[in-house]
């Protein structure tokens, strides 16, 4: 598959009349609001043969494809979005995984409605994986074979999810050597980026950056999570590009919000080993980080930060 | 059902040992973490009969109930949590869709186990009626039967889910005045109860407030939303006690964070005509407030805001 960007018109913000108020007085102005409107991904399959087949940005709908789920989402950079889904998900596990992304629309749709159906081609491989594991409604639902749904059950799924993505490595072993001196800078410098989040105040982002300091992709969206697919379903179709290498085990995440047992989750399935945020970090994002040998960093201000797990990654 | 809160203890927080970094020094120190955990929410049913049965703490796990949902929360108040998620997904649409709530614990289980699966049974009507449109699963796929999924189509959703609960009122119809002076006011009220914020950094918050600019109840939660299930499932639950009434037409809501369409659509699942935050609402939270005749301040910062939709509601 080509590695290419979705080609759909991106527009992450709107312009609405809004009210002004200050005490007892109002004024009439535009306002520029982050745009949300829900995305479906969906899966397919498709062979070798189909592969090369031409695979126009508009194709009608698949008999066949299964819904995964509805996101809201900021428009813009969709396939990367879905592709990033699907790994933290554990759909795909790497890039050979994946064989199409394409929007899914109706002749006689319009405007915002153009753009809200993503579907991925899974290679028959992964697809036959999915649907032996129980299908997608499996993906959905986490559900527990007792009552005993836990943080600690969560951790020991997410390890067997991504156990072949990158082991977990000995904490003796030489780590890629991030500079905690740039570390502290990545806020700033994904702060810089973020268009969106100027003109509305309601846009996350998130950023791959190198050990030697390079902002190497940044998104936005309103939600923080697909901020971070965004980022990481561009280092895949980068990958499918031949334009790098998976797993991601030499760049960095930095992430605009708080740190959730979710956000480490799609680091871990893309095999980054470092996490970076502006915020707090939650109790069981820093077990799975702790667990999975993974640096995670928090309250990032002012060249000061905490450092919930393996500091040994990081050199002065 | 008797009115009660969930009997769990509340652990909103954790203690950690973190390293405080600063340039290259690093500094071993306890940190507060906030907790995340899994919760697994439930469906059940049960009749009038059984209504009246015992209801202990600690059940044992009950054939045919159905998994809704797993999420992950910060514990504590999670009968209130299930019940306002339920109420806001539109699996009951009144109080007396709920006969009780309760932890489904095997007897072997312990620690953070003990307190991670909620099983709500629903009234028959109310169990039947979610059989009747698709059951548990058509609640987590939002399927599109066409290409058309947009944030249109998420509206007349919503507006057709909740239209037993309250009608959009006419403009021209005298609203409940609240006072644009408190209203600025309430995200500073609300902070003043987020004990949890105040130690982690990690915690949003939510609150109910009355027309005369009581604080009447707040939750945190690292998820926004689940902080407004718990303020509304607390409110159910008063409604079944009789302490007051259902729908909450003549309450506000307030949020620590963002205003997503997810924010909305709860609020008027709940009957909630205003929804007040310190940050951006989207562009779909704002077009669901302006059908639904919900009005929506944003920016709620020194005495100033954004209001986005139905400024009439407040006086000055």
């Amino acid at each position: 598959m080509a590695q290419r960007s979705s080609p759909e018109p991106v527009t992450p913000t709107a312009t609405r009349l809004v009210w002004h108020a200050v005490g007892d007085r109002l004024t009439r102005r535009p306002d520029q609001l982050a745009v949300e409107e829900p995305l479906e991904i969906r899966l397919g399959q498709r062979g070798p043969a189909d592969a090369m087949a031409p695979d126009p940005q508009h194709t009608p709908r698949t008999r066949g494809t299964q819904v995964l789920t509805v996101t809201m989402r900021t428009p813009g950079h969709d396939f990367e979005l879905a592709t990033g889904f699907l790994l933290g998900e554990g759909v795909i596990s790497q890039p050979k995984d994946l064989r199409a992304v394409r929007y899914c629309t109706d002749l006689g749709l319009d405007g915002d409605q153009r753009y809200n159906v993503v579907t991925v081609d899974l290679a028959p491989d992964a697809f036959r994986r999915l649907m032996a594991e129980g299908g997608v409604t499996s993906r959905l639902v986490a559900t527990s074979s007792s009552c005993g749904v836990c943080g600690s059950a969560s951790i020991e799924a997410i390890a067997a999810r991504f156990a072949t993505t990158v082991p977990v490595d000995d904490p003796g072993t030489p780590a890629p050597a991030f500079s905690f001196r740039d570390v502290v800078g990545w806020p700033d410098l994904l702060r810089k980026v973020q268009a969106g989040f100027s003109a509305t105040g309601g846009l996350h982002a998130a950023g791959l950056l190198t050990s030697d300091n390079r902002l190497l992709v940044a998104r936005e969206d309103i939600g923080r999570h697909n901020a971070v697919d965004k980022v990481i379903g561009w280092g895949v179709q980068q990958a499918i590009a031949g334009a790098s290498a998976f797993p991601f085990t030499g760049l960095g995440l930095v992430v605009s919000g708080r740190t959730s047992f979710e956000i480490v989750q799609k680091a871990i399935g893309a095999g980054i080993r470092l996490v970076v945020s502006v915020s707090a970090a939650s109790s069981l994002a820093a077990r799975l980080a702790d667990e999975q040998g993974v640096t995670l960093v928090g309250f990032v201000r002012n060249g000061a930060g905490t450092v919930y797990t393996r500091p040994d990654r990081l050199a002065p």
